[in-house]
């Protein structure tokens, strides 16, 4: 336990957001033994908290009430200001030097604003985007890309230990970090469209998808997102891990961003048109490898999951 | 040595088209012990493998006089129909039961109409196209996508276990792995044209580009092309490891059998634009990062090498 930073003996920590990332968050911060007050607009998330050993409470400002560190993690720009400045937001309640590490995706210009708002309060803040899914959070080994003052890295440090397995110092800015962001978003939403139409159009030359999994898998057409989406297509599994939604969220804000920025980006542009086809047509909720639903029905093929015996014989 | 199957001893093999992918095999075919007649329309591709120790022939009827197995590593299909049947074709002088081992990227209905040609002439045809890049055939590591009759298969293990690490036997017709390679085209045009759009985005947004690039690579944004070809856009070099037009010709495989199977594959018809507006921009012939170039051209911003120093600082 170090001289500086968080330290579990000077205050609690605020989670607020307690989906499947932030409850992951606030279960590692508790198992490196801080105490951790969860929040989320969701009662049924806060007892399923309370149930593995977290603090509940009713607000953002309940919850972050004298914390030392604020963590959120809620889903776009327009939560995060919300839960920190909006009614019951947390921001005022935290004592000076307070640190907001921020997780949710958004534009390098609404973390910088963001930034500039909770400075101006004598708080720190830290750019914080998260990814690794749900199972890396609740292990405590996210990836966190994050960007901001030495004294917000220094307060903040010992909540990413906690949380992280690696943490990608980009800068001294909030905004940095959102940049880096932004630019895995657009790849890994082009990976996902592009994954789904490629094995519709396996099925449509009647492929065997399973070999075709394992030797695209195996080639130069390999992805990381190809590798984890497509087992979702094979076992017709479309419980959302990641929702639709998201990219659709997140591709929008590259648009954003390409247009400010006078960048054209053709390639993202027609992947959110293929996310925002499979959210329209329903599936907006389930998992992002619903792409590969959205493309089916316009082949007008069937796409069905892998049988039981198949999934037998690969151990699945 | 087997008993069945191409032998050293039986009879010479050719490699027809000695490009960097037809030098690298014909070379581990030398290596293997193999008799190895090249040939190719470029008089000092010829040189150069007669500098390695192979045999030169004039025409690919010279060289495959006698062979028992003809790789066909040419361009395209009908670079491939024109070495087998045009004037000075190897077909009609192969002795009975050789073999064909056609390496070319090309549609599944152009495979099976060469394998019926081939296979008509009481010869055998593996449909057998290739990936993996100069280098690895050099070493004989390559990645071979295969299908065809036992008998091809039996026919060509020998020149197979020569130039390949992996063979996926992907089943018992010619056509099946082709269209195996065209999905995989698909994924890695579409992963090139998108890593090129993420990099210039990242640029336009003045990103550590080195730092972009080790992020990403342990994000879920990476994807083998964005890991393989970014270096060369880093390092500003459009020499052609694998060029603009190999693109152009695969994904417009990719599209002509998407319209005869009634299935849009908008990304891709993205992606092979971009590989177009690169191609028609006059850098049809350079390494297919130049792709990064095209999306620096319209956003009108540069797109530098890494100074000397900092590839230094890298070890490069």
């Amino acid at each position: 336990v170090g001289e500086q930073g968080v330290d579990a003996r000077r205050g609690p920590v605020a989670v607020i957001g307690l989906g499947s990332m932030g409850l992951g968050i606030a279960i590692s911060l508790l198992r490196a033994g801080f105490d951790v007050v969860g929040v989320d607009s969701n009662p049924l998330a806060v007892e399923r908290f309370k149930a593995s050993g977290g603090r509940g409470a009713a607000t953002p400002a309940a919850a972050a009430d004298g914390a030392v560190a604020v963590v959120t993690v809620v889903v776009n720009v327009l939560q995060t200001r919300d839960v920190l400045f909006g009614a019951s937001g947390a921001v005022p309640v935290m004592p000076a030097s307070g640190v907001v590490i921020s997780c949710a995706t958004m534009s390098p210009d609404d973390a910088r604003g963001l930034a500039a708002e909770v400075e101006s309060r004598q708080l720190l803040y830290l750019d914080a985007p998260i990814s690794g899914g749900a199972i890396r959070a609740i292990k405590g080994e996210l990836s966190v890309l994050a960007s901001g003052s030495p004294e917000a890295f220094g307060a903040a440090q010992p909540v990413l230990i906690a949380i992280a397995q690696t943490v990608h110092r980009l800068g001294d800015r909030p905004g940095i970090a959102a940049a880096f962001k932004v630019v895995n978003q657009l790849l890994a939403g082009v990976h996902i469209a592009a994954a789904c139409e490629a094995i519709v159009f396996a099925r449509r030359q009647d492929l065997d998808l399973v070999k075709v999994y394992e030797v695209i898998k195996g080639s130069a057409g390999n992805s990381w997102m190809f590798e984890n989406r497509v087992p979702h297509i094979l076992a017709a599994d479309y419980s959302p891990r990641s929702a639709v939604n998201i990219f659709t969220k997140d591709l929008g804000i590259v648009m954003r961003l390409a247009e400010e920025l006078k960048m054209p980006t053709p390639i993202a542009a027609k992947a959110l048109q293929l996310f925002q086809m499979t959210a329209e047509s329903g599936m907006g909720l389930d998992d992002d490898a619903s792409v590969a639903r959205l493309y089916a029905m316009m082949a007008g093929i069937d796409l069905p999951g892998i049988s039981e015996d198949q999934n037998a014989e690969r151990g699945g």
